[in-house]
């Protein structure tokens, strides 16, 4: 099944704002076996919308729109989309009472603005809005849908999968069922992955695909399967999983879509031990994705990110000395740091950085780039050597990255 | 003059890269008066990009094109280019010296896929590019012009800024100048300082233009001037930003398009003080936000991100028996965090946040979003409350930025 995509804001045209809906969108839609075929994104201005919605209908029978939905530009989008589909505005009481009712939880009455929420195109099914006043508009005609969300990222990530995945499971997979199962796989290339797992993609059932999505250290395999046979391709794909842990042994880090931080935290969590991080290069940025995963605190006590290097020594506990030895981006000085942090904050676990994000502060011997790393758990403590391609924000975070695997290698 | 875009990419179409160089774009060509009219995305695949191109030049007649040039992907783009514009796919000694030269930088041998750049189609104009081994590509026929460029975005950056848009102008501003101004304003909302700016945005002379983005906590303000005459231009604008300082006396944080960190890092530099962060729900993302300004550590001395409660006590100093009576997220507990941190640091300045990031630990009295923030330069420390709305990230995200607004306000 194909579908297309329409993004409406002129903050997204002009890039004042960047359109990540369209992907939350295909990352979601995508397991189900529905393949996005274009994205467009187009102005707030009633004749481009109807352009993009009679390109997309070229292309497919089903399009998402997101956007344009706000009190101040409602009228261009309902209006063009109530003229497209014919019929006319008209109050919907129950968007009202929605509308009421998320505007008191924010602690706030509903004004003029607001109010003209609750007037929705007669021909649209409306999907009620429950973490925002727009309410989704789902259009059908003559074997088309067009299903209209708001563009606020949380309000159209809650309610697709809340209210306009399940309609469209309903409305084109009645008698099908999907699964999907995804690994993440830590230590191995994609090149080598594919070829240890040459023979296993032969001999998938019919139905069942195997997709490899590489990211910077890792690489995530989602075994997609479709049948009408539940029982069968359950039993598929709980044997494919299983076969798939047999081929990769340590290297499968964990069943599901998890983040290199989330796979951190649920290792450390099952094994019942506490993590701080000692930072100079990548300046607190491993603390914040270790701390932006939910429920943190269990395992996660702190992290000192020793930019300077007296904050190095009088904080941390690095050997000044070595410091002027070999300098700050060495390996004594990662080992100290992760070991002192460690001991700061009396955690089993430890991660330290040095390096140069650059763009300045290269020199031959440690060109830009040139990231010092180290973990420890317990008595072990291991430390390596990295020379990381592109610009400051890159290194900063391939950096994090790299010294969260390096923990994971000796969890 | 408008423009429509196109990127190429299955990883974009599937969600697994956000397709960020539209936007980068955008940001670069409206100040030129240079209007976004559509963005396309679309898979590597011949026909559809053939598509894309049809629509585009329908729309407009100029197109940016991104992506799909990778060296196992470029048969595809450059072959489909090559068909679209005829000619044929010749070999370009120059495209292969640069990507000997790139590859050399990298320490990297040419392999047959690189090798494979220097094809070019022999209807476009190569314009070599220095970050990479994709050249960029000009075409242009009966008036209409398409630019090639690779997707990797800090080759589509640098390449924009470097090689595009001087064509561009060349192509398309013969005789007029462009230019543009940006400042920073902080602490009045966009609706106030419409207000306060009616009757300026009322005088602006013919072709220049005022712009409001707003961000959460500030709005940029961006004249743009277009004019045959440089000189009153010139002296036009000079005259509009001393007029808009004298408007926005202090709420004016600056020229230029920086980040809020930027601001606060520019301001410290200025007037010589040094900054540590004490950070409890933001965990470290303060700290990651400042270290990513190149030359941070001219003034950032570090952070303590304190998750824990023994950390806030033990590294931070402060007082237990104030996080029993009154919690951690209170404003002793962040005044405490604060003035600890520059102590422990030695620092003049410091920033402080703890609150409660969500989804759990939110209770009546401090619902999720709750966050106190504290900042102090020298003896003057100042706290404050925020209710954030949103998830996880957008509270984590808006408290960092207001955190640095509050010791903006101090400083």
């Amino acid at each position: 099944m194909k579908y297309s995509t329409i993004a409406i804001g002129d903050e997204l045209l002009i890039g004042q704002v960047t359109d990540t809906n369209s992907g939350w969108i295909a990352r979601h839609l995508t397991p189900l076996g529905w393949e996005p075929a274009t994205v467009q994104v187009v102005a707030d201005d009633a004749g481009e919308i109807e352009r993009a919605i009679d390109r997309a209908f070229a292309d497919t029978d089903v399009v998402l729109m997101t956007g344009g939905l706000g009190p101040t530009k409602d009228d261009i989008t309902k209006g063009t989309l109530c003229r497209y589909f014919g019929g006319e505005l008209v109050h919907n009481a129950d968007v009202e009472r929605n509308v009421e009712q998320v505007m008191a939880k924010r602690g706030l009455t509903v004004n003029e603005y607001t109010r003209t929420q609750a007037m929705v195109p007669s021909t649209c099914r409306v999907i009620q809005n429950e973490v925002g006043t727009a309410p989704i508009m789902w259009f059908e005609r003559d074997g088309k849908v067009l299903i209209s969300m708001p563009g606020v990222p949380h309000e159209t990530r809650t309610m697709l999968e809340r209210g306009v995945i399940p309609l469209l499971l309903e409305r084109y997979h009645s008698g099908e069922d999907i699964e999907f199962r995804t690994l993440v796989v830590i230590g191995i290339i994609e090149s080598d992955l594919a070829m240890r797992l040459d023979e296993f993609e032969r001999a998938l059932p019919k139905g069942i695909h195997l997709a490899y999505l590489p990211e910077p250290g890792l690489v995530r395999l989602r075994l997609t399967g479709i049948s009408t046979d539940r029982e069968t391709l359950n039993a598929d794909m709980e044997r494919l999983v299983e076969q798939l842990h047999e081929l990769l042994g340590t290297a499968s880090a964990g069943d599901g879509d998890l983040s290199v931080a989330e796979i951190v935290g649920n290792r450390l969590r099952d094994r019942k031990l506490t993590l701080a991080t000692a930072e100079s290069c990548t300046g607190g940025n491993i603390a914040h994705l270790i701390t932006s995963v939910a429920g943190s605190s269990d395992y996660f006590m702190g992290s000192v990110v020793s930019y300077a290097n007296e904050v190095k020594m009088n904080v941390l506990g690095v050997n000044g000395s070595d410091i002027e030895a070999v300098g700050a981006v060495s390996e004594p000085v990662v080992r100290q740091m992760a070991a002192g942090v460690c001991r700061l904050m009396g955690t089993d676990c430890g991660i330290a950085t040095s390096g140069i994000a650059g763009p300045g502060g290269g020199t031959d011997e440690k060109p830009v780039g040139t990231v010092w790393m180290a973990a420890c758990c317990g008595d072990r403590i291991v430390a390596t050597v990295k020379h990381l391609p592109g610009d400051r924000a890159r290194v900063i975070d391939r950096a994090s990255t790299e010294a969260m695997l390096l923990l994971l290698s000796i969890l």
